[in-house]
């Protein structure tokens, strides 16, 4: 009889909504929680973490599986003391559905002049506004991964041209594709950029000067939109606020950014055409989470192989 | 040899595109304005019109179809002095495709509480707020003609739950629909309601408090939400404002209003939960409207049957 290995969670969201969705997950196994400083956890198989302490693999040194909230892992792989077991990335239908929510409202919002509308509403003024239709405005994203490839086939539908960038080349019916070495071609065409990035050593500062000078310039939108919903390690944010002042760019919208909370005297929050969200595109589920890792622990335990296990070479 | 029929252009939209679209519209047929008061508009044969001017029915007494600049026609059934020929509304892929987009931006921008995070943003403050996702809530829309179908289609595949009500019930892929005499069930399962129905004596005043109380409530967003770019006719402001006051809405997005312009002095304009835009939800692409019409004239002219006709019984 297999004996159902412990689990740890360490999690930085709601304690109140951990604590709703714990009541119904993990059934046969023992649950620990690192926020209780006297928990043994010295037996515990699994960790589903978020953020976690420094000291939960010193505390919890039988670990096998390290399950993340999330699905980017780039604030677990520059842990120091992070042990060398495979660590499983957060992969849902949920948390892909609500990033496509989030993208697509962003590039409708600068597509349809959310940002100009607004103001003329603030000016009890009515003036309808010249307006390209989605077919003349090229979202270009980079990123075609689990979020990536939902965000694409989303916004096709709603009639936007799209390209789409990622390591290796990918092909996807109706969309232009780049690898890598193709980044000047994949941004020459593109009107609007969503970054949906993993943070790793390659990515982090890719959004600078350079690049945002490289979106085509005297698209239908007239200058190029900036979205990013990855990482706010991969955006040079002085760069960018230079190119919103210097007209580079025409609007952004931002989840993500250098520091979390962005600090209250940013600039980004008075510019009237940047639509920032507090790192809000696409919140775990935590009852999925659980759910998830619960089924794959059951699936371990039985000999099958990890699914979405992050490879630490290259750091996604 | 068929000799082509001379056209009447009588649109108030802007001269310039007018201009530009007729340069290449029309080829081999008189083209007359009707904004010029000395032309002898005696001998044509069809007018595009849009808000025309109540003498043009006199001044062209030979007219045989008329081609309406939009897909609404109750500004011409309106018209005492219209002549007993056949209207064509504008059918058109660029007016569908431009209204799915304003549609979805506004039930997104509501679902993923846009006019809290633009409150947030003017207070520099950083607050995730509590977020259903898209299928936990019900968008209806009124509405499934020409444009209502496509924008439940594009619904559908970001997520919402969807259902839709029309004369005649449609049977419809995913998609739960009700007939007239459904309207309470309808209602009742709504969440988000677009309106998207032509202004006729029946569709008048629809919108009213009895129909407002009669939304879900306590769904997924808390309060129901109501977004109109049908026409402002069939929507009663009075009662619109005292349900988003006292909460049976929690929320609005408007394209079209009971007088436009918008009065500078509507209580609508500085409403945070209401989102205004100044009847652009789906402007008319001039060209494609020319180009329409043009070849209906030929088809008509080579005796084939034009292609929707507004029935003057039921007013669209
Ligand atoms: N803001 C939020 O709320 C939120 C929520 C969830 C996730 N995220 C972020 O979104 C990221 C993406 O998630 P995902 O699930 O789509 O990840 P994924 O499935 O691992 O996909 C990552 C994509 O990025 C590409 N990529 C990585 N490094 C690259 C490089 N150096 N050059 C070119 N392309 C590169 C990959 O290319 P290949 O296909 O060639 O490997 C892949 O297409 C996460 O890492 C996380 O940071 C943010
Ligand atoms: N704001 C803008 O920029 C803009 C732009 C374009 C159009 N519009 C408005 O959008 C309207 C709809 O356009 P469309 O092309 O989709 O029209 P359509 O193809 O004629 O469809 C009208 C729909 O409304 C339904 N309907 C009409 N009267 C009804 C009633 N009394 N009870 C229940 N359902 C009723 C019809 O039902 P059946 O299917 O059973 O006939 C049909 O499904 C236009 O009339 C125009 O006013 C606004």
């Amino acid at each position: 009889m297999s004996v159902k290995g412990p689990v740890v969670v360490d999690l930085k969201f709601e304690r109140r909504e951990i604590d709703a969705a714990l009541a119904n997950a993990f059934k046969d196994r023992t649950v620990l929680r690192a926020s209780d400083p006297d928990a043994d956890l010295s037996d515990a198989r699994y960790a589903v973490v978020w953020k976690p302490d420094a000291e939960l693999f010193q505390r919890a040194p039988k670990l096998e599986v390290l399950f993340s909230g999330g699905a980017g892992v780039d604030y677990i792989l520059g842990m120091p003391s992070l042990p060398d077991i495979p660590v499983v990335r957060f992969v849902d239908e949920s948390l892909t559905v609500r990033m496509s929510e989030w993208v697509v409202l962003q590039a409708l919002s600068h597509l349809r002049q959310v940002p100009t509308y607004l103001k003329q509403q603030r000016d009890c003024q009515w003036q309808e506004l010249a307006q390209p239709e989605a077919k003349e405005v090229t979202v270009g994203v980079m990123g075609l991964g689990v979020l990536g490839q939902d965000s694409v086939r989303k916004l096709k539908v709603m009639g936007f041209n799209v390209v789409g960038w990622s390591r290796s080349r990918k092909s996807i019916e109706g969309i232009e594709t780049f690898d890598s070495s193709q980044l000047d071609d994949f941004l020459a065409k593109t009107d609007i950029l969503v970054g949906l990035l993993p943070l790793t050593s390659e990515t982090r500062g890719l959004f600078d000067a350079r690049l945002f000078s490289k979106l085509r310039q005297g698209g239908a939108l007239g200058r190029p939109v900036f979205i990013n919903a990855g990482r706010g390690g991969s955006q040079v944010e002085a760069d960018l606020i230079t190119a919103l002042e210097n007209g580079v760019l025409g609007g952004a919208s931002l989840d993500v950014f250098e520091n979390e909370p962005l600090e209250a005297d940013s600039a980004f929050w008075q510019m009237e055409n940047v639509i920032i969200t507090p790192h809000a595109a696409s919140a775990s589920d935590i009852k999925a989470l659980f759910r998830n890792a619960e089924s794959q622990m059951n699936e371990y335990e039985a000999g099958q192989k990890l699914r979405n296990v992050v490879d630490r070479s290259t750091g996604y």
